[in-house]
């Protein structure tokens, strides 16, 4: 029905050779599937603890706030805070804690709330990095970290709302990162 | 292997109901399919010809500039009359004309040298109505005119390369429009 090849091979794109430039047809295509984003276990919640997930979110926000998407976060101290509290909520709802998320503002709906924030595929990556700084800093238990991290790394990917490349987003699996956090 | 159904029944968007909140997957999903583009025949030149096609184009810039969508074009005249001249020689070679385009810029890979304008849904249906005004304004050949229009109908949509909804980009059918060209 279509095809997950991208606009390298299509007309729109590359491949107005003379001899197919007029009357023919690009067939349908996306532009890049969205990968599977496989929630965290309440095991994460278990170990890892409401503290520390909450310290987690906001050296976090610490870290955006120093790294080159700053401008995407409130610069009003206080509307920061807020925000920080909300980002927490869900995550410590996400990993198994309590409701405190779904109680207060309803459906997450992630991707719709951050329509309003101009997300690119590097932005996306910065707020990764940021995040892969974060677990360091907190010494997140390690036994649950690769689940915590194919969640946002999957999960941070829905976010993205502006492309500027024709090519998927970056993979960041934790194979990658894993050396990052051990001693 | 992923579905075309759209976020609203994923839970990055909806459905973290608390029974299923944790530990489960959502599954790949594309944002949605960017439709079949059906390149003009060469009629389209024949029957229109190169002074009418260049007409267009200009009407249709100078409709942009008037348009809600100004500031994503160049203020400076010159530039401007040279953005007008690369655009029209991009349609007259798409109809069916001479290779004007592609033996001076190469392979149209139109996607990506739009990449560096940010251009929503809402934009491309101001462009693709500026479009619509500019036909009747140039009394384009009803007879080719239904080419014409899903060809750029269709070819706006992958030039989106930002989302600001859930929803796919809307179509605009000529069956949709037709009524506006007959007298």
């Amino acid at each position: 029905m279509f095809t997950q090849e991208f606009h390298r091979s299509c007309c729109c794109s590359k491949n107005a050779s003379s001899n197919r430039r007029n009357d023919h047809v690009c067939e349908p295509r996306v532009d890049f599937v969205f990968p599977e984003v496989r929630f965290p276990s309440r095991r994460v919640f278990e170990v890892a603890g409401e503290k520390l997930l909450r310290e987690l979110v906001h050296r976090h926000h610490e870290n955006l706030l120093k790294s080159q998407i700053f401008y995407l976060f409130p610069t009003d101290k206080e509307a920061m805070e807020k925000l920080v509290k909300r980002s927490a909520d869900f995550v410590v709802e996400m990993c198994g804690g309590p409701d405190y998320y779904t109680s207060t503002r309803g459906e997450p709906r992630m991707r719709s709330r951050h329509f309003s924030v101009t997300i690119d595929e590097k932005a996306r990556e910065i707020w990764l990095a940021c995040y892969k700084y974060a677990l360091k800093e907190v010494a997140f238990p390690f036994s649950v970290l690769e689940e915590f991290w194919q969640w946002i790394e999957s999960f941070s990917i829905r976010m993205i709302n502006r492309r500027t490349t024709l090519e998927p987003p970056r993979r960041v699996y934790f194979d990658e990162i894993k050396n990052f956090f051990t001693p």
